[in-house]
């Protein structure tokens, strides 16, 4: 049981690194990067120059009509499927889904992935982002604080110029997870005749009360560590507690209890030390903490404010209401929340649903069943394999 | 709408401080104290005076046999029902059932009600506790981290010495909420043949590693507070950035998102300022800090640190599985989680339910509805009146 436990904690470390549990990939990827200059902000302001990483599998045709765009999830990156050299322990997170002959199909569909701006990891070696951390030209230091605050459009801004920049001006589908899915969803109000399918996998329409309190959970501690300092620490020590109690709340919050206490079967509270020493933790929070300290190391602390912050501010279309933003769509939408979600429940999938319905629109909903909860959206996607293939060539 | 919003955080601001929503109780109630010397922990450490408060409802019988203790939760106190005086806005927390003629009939029954030991709010002037803030004979000094860890047991026993101080030997009935439904479990394992029925409500058995690491998340915030300093801050400046963090998680996580989302409805994705500026925070998250804030002035952080350990440690009887512990009882057990909790979720109470059930002993398995998810164990405890009442006449 032991033995068990430990086996399902370092699969889910190295899902939580970005890598999908599937280590059958026959793809080789290579990370690429786009650069644009002079990029005006959904709040008016202009950063002189953003660059971020992409990758893509397939091949583009002649007409650049078989696109399908993939947009990543809070803690993920632009490595949705493949591995870049034969060493690699696993593929991109959705490589169970993204290939040749799999469910998005790499034979038909030339498939992009990018990462956004203010990435979780400007420090993982895999990421290219432009955020507080990168340097401000203005000052030659990194921007801290006086970085813009972004949104979801402006995740999406960023990405139709990197498509404009290879010639593509619509999307056979855009399709994404969590944080991804409020892109893909923002992509098909934002430009309704560019989409012409869209997939929401554990996503909201919008970010209700109860979410932005939730998500500044994981801004908190970050804004109460000493060495955070208003964001200015790029000269000196970084707000490391912060952001592994930050990294420890997303983690946990991602699971549903089953599979926690699956995961941590060895941990109970029968343990002795922590009845002995107030100072003792108990092995469960000690594995979660070692996590969180792993992915510490490439992650940024104002990053993650202005992550939080862009989900915060969710509500597709950015305008009045989520109502006023849906009434856009053109797309076929498929939504895919997961039933044991205890952090995007599928009650916010339901309302989009609800709204279309109501607006007249073709959409399709359907629940990822699971142990994971939150996280089923990536690893049991496979389960929806034959939903998603239907959905993409109808 | 915004009015009724207002209302209702002030509803549920004077719900959190310790009082019930009914304000329609006749009941006056004066907080009284126990003192015991030389107390003897679960872990073996003795501490040298242990006092704490308590309360009484209706009278005791000659026979002494007609008492029901209430058992405290995590941010609660003994005041469980009347008022203290007059001008008091609210009466205790579970008002609506205990009283004259009310489902835990004081007409009947001696309802006593004890605080823990360290209970969240030594400052509170209605809280007598002891805990890391009360004064250590040996230094005269208070104690900090010299403070053994205290486990539910220990509550337990300390309210058994508070009893046989007064001549009662048993129990017609124990009763609690949350961390109280833990302490009258607790009653039911450790003494079974002095509790006659015993009521779990929103309750466990306990601790998982994804309760123990949800927990945890309420004691993070405090031990990373530079103010906090191992525990010795009583001298200089407390750890309050902690606390009214810790608050705000316990808070948020206590309400389901339907509630949470009626209390915030003037809190939106749509609010300009936080879109404007990184330093801004949403209305939702104002308010919520604002509550914690008013709440953690009678709060002591590592009174709340010693409270998750507590909790964490819980498995009815403190042996080596629940099984073994429940297989000590001899109440009758009647178990009330709420359908909504997302907290201590049914499937807790589910579990003792499926053991008792397989040691086939007399237990009834009910769930509390209501859209406030785990304060419903306190707030819709009155949709239970019918059941309350004849399980403990019968």
């Amino acid at each position: 049981m032991k033995r068990i436990g430990l086996w399902l904690t370092s699969i889910a470390l190295i899902f939580m690194l970005g890598c999908s549990p599937q280590a059958t990939s026959s793809q080789w990827v290579t990370k690429q990067s786009f650069t644009t200059e002079n990029f005006t902000t959904l709040g008016g302001e202009v950063i002189p120059e953003v660059q971020v990483g992409w990758e893509a599998y397939g091949e583009l045709n002649e007409a650049k009509d078989n696109v399908i765009l993939i947009t990543h999830f809070f803690s993920g990156n632009s490595h949705a499927a493949g591995k870049y050299a034969e060493t690699d322990p696993m593929p991109g997170y959705w490589d169970a889904i993204i290939g040749p002959g799999k469910a998005i199909d790499t034979n038909k569909y030339y498939v992009i992935s990018s990462d956004t701006l203010v990435n979780q990891e400007p420090h993982n070696p895999n990421v290219i982002t432009t955020g507080p951390a990168s340097i401000n030209p203005a000052t030659g230091k990194p921007y801290g604080l006086d970085f813009p605050v972004v949104t979801i459009r402006d995740f999406v801004n960023v990405q139709k110029l990197l498509l404009e920049s290879l010639g593509i001006e619509r999307l056979h589908a855009v399709v994404g997870a969590s944080m991804g899915s409020l892109q893909a969803l923002e992509w098909s109000v934002a430009y309704p005749d560019k989409v012409e399918r869209l997939i929401s996998v554990i996503g909201m329409g919008e970010s209700d009360p109860w979410t932005i309190a939730t998500l500044q959970q994981w801004a908190n501690p970050i804004l109460a560590d000493p060495h955070w300092n208003q964001g200015d620490y790029y000269g000196g020590e970084a707000p490391t507690e912060g952001v592994i109690q930050a990294l420890m709340s997303i983690t946990l919050q991602a699971q549903h209890p089953v599979i926690f206490n699956q995961l941590h079967a060895a941990s109970s509270a029968t343990e002795k030390a922590p009845l002995q020493n107030i100072n003792e933790n108990f092995a469960a929070v000690e594995q979660l903490r070692a996590m969180a300290t792993a992915r510490a190391t490439y992650a940024d602390a104002n990053h993650i404010l202005y992550l939080v912050r862009a989900n915060q501010l969710f509500v597709a279309g950015h305008g009045n209401s989520l109502e006023e933003g849906l009434a856009n769509i053109k797309a076929k939408t498929l939504l895919l929340p997961a039933t044991n979600d205890v952090l995007l429940q599928p009650y916010l999938a339901k309302r989009i649903y609800n709204i279309l319905t109501d607006q007249g629109k073709s959409v399709i909903y359907d629940e990822i069943q699971g142990p994971w909860g939150h996280l089923d959206g990536i690893i049991s996607i496979s389960s929806k394999e034959d939903l998603l293939r239907d959905f993409l060539s109808n």
